[in-house]
């Protein structure tokens, strides 16, 4: 691609630097942005600029929050001996909108990938087992992403915590509410069937 | 979308302000922002910011140039009796990708669309009109996209320069090279059969 303006050719390299947003993609943006009135682009700039400076993580579970522990962990009606390990904030809001979880979250932040060079100690593993060892926490529910590098990390947390009183579980995998079977992969369809529940719990689930 | 934070969710906003950047989207981007380096976001505002405020258009045919006059109208080797009127910056990447072309261009910034706002006066034309008067000009080429705004502009701009002595054509429409017969719309094929070429250009077109 061959741009009259370097300027123009900078900001649309900046932009694909971002994942999913190809070099046609982000002239697109730029050219959006040079149409609109210049306040817009500094909102932009202002806004993701505010949010790395400042952005602050919740002391207890590592979410994102504007305040040092967020309001899921300072809710005194949340169940503080449940936590749900998750990967990272999308994860929290996603099981949040189902409004069925009332514990207390973990974000790791990433998941354990050799192959992108995250191990263990880039992760937040180690605040996780200070948790633990505080002895508040009775359950925890993995709920990272069902991937080789998901089920690692939740093995891997699963053995740092053998040695202490907590009874570990993982989200249910199965049929998606409302699929056909025949178009559900084979994996899932197959685990579903060893994994079966009693009907009476389904009915219960509603 | 409920968020854990006003910072996160006011650069989400921002983001998905841009043209195809849904919200789920937005938080992606926001994300990865957060997991680079400052450098990154720092990089990204500044282009965005510098690009906006110090963009200049080139005085003669309004393409981006970091120069007064761009480098395709300072090019002494171009036929500037030859003009191609395109819709904006994307299309003379696209038609200058080609190397068919040895002509200027005039940059309109945008098609006449009343259900949009925009009208004429919104448009480069009164100084393409200019260009022409000025004499240099012998041939317009429209090459705006062929929807019902670019047709009204081609014929609102066809009108303007109705009083000079200047030849206007368009560019060519017709099944795309390498296209199978059976897949082309009806009003394309219908077109090329009704704007037939003789068979002795299409040897020299090769």
């Amino acid at each position: 691609m061959e741009f009259s303006s370097k300027l123009l050719e900078n900001a649309v390299y900046e932009m694909s630097q971002l994942p999913g947003i190809g070099k046609r993609t982000a002239l697109r943006l730029v050219l959006h942005l040079l149409k609109q009135p210049e306040e817009r682009t500094q909102n932009l700039s202002n806004a993701l600029l505010k949010l790395k400076q400042d952005v602050n993580y919740c002391k207890n579970c590592n979410n994102i929050s504007d305040t040092e522990i967020c309001e899921i962990c300072a809710n005194p009606k949340r169940d503080k001996s449940l936590v749900c390990v998750v990967e990272d904030v999308r994860d929290v809001m996603a099981i949040e909108n189902t409004s069925q979880y009332q514990g207390l979250y973990h974000v790791l932040g990433g998941k354990i990938s050799p192959m992108e060079g995250v191990g263990p100690q880039d992760l937040n593993i180690a605040s996780l087992v200070k948790r633990v060892e505080s002895g508040d926490v009775k359950e925890l529910i993995f709920a990272l992403s069902s991937t080789m590098e998901g089920d690692t990390t939740n093995f891997y947390i699963y053995k740092q915590l053998e040695r202490f009183n907590v009874v570990t579980s993982t989200i249910a995998r199965g049929i998606s509410v409302g699929d056909e079977l025949e178009y559900a992969d084979e994996v899932t369809l197959g685990r579903s069937i060893l994994n079966r529940v009693p009907f009476e719990n389904s009915i219960k689930a509603g």
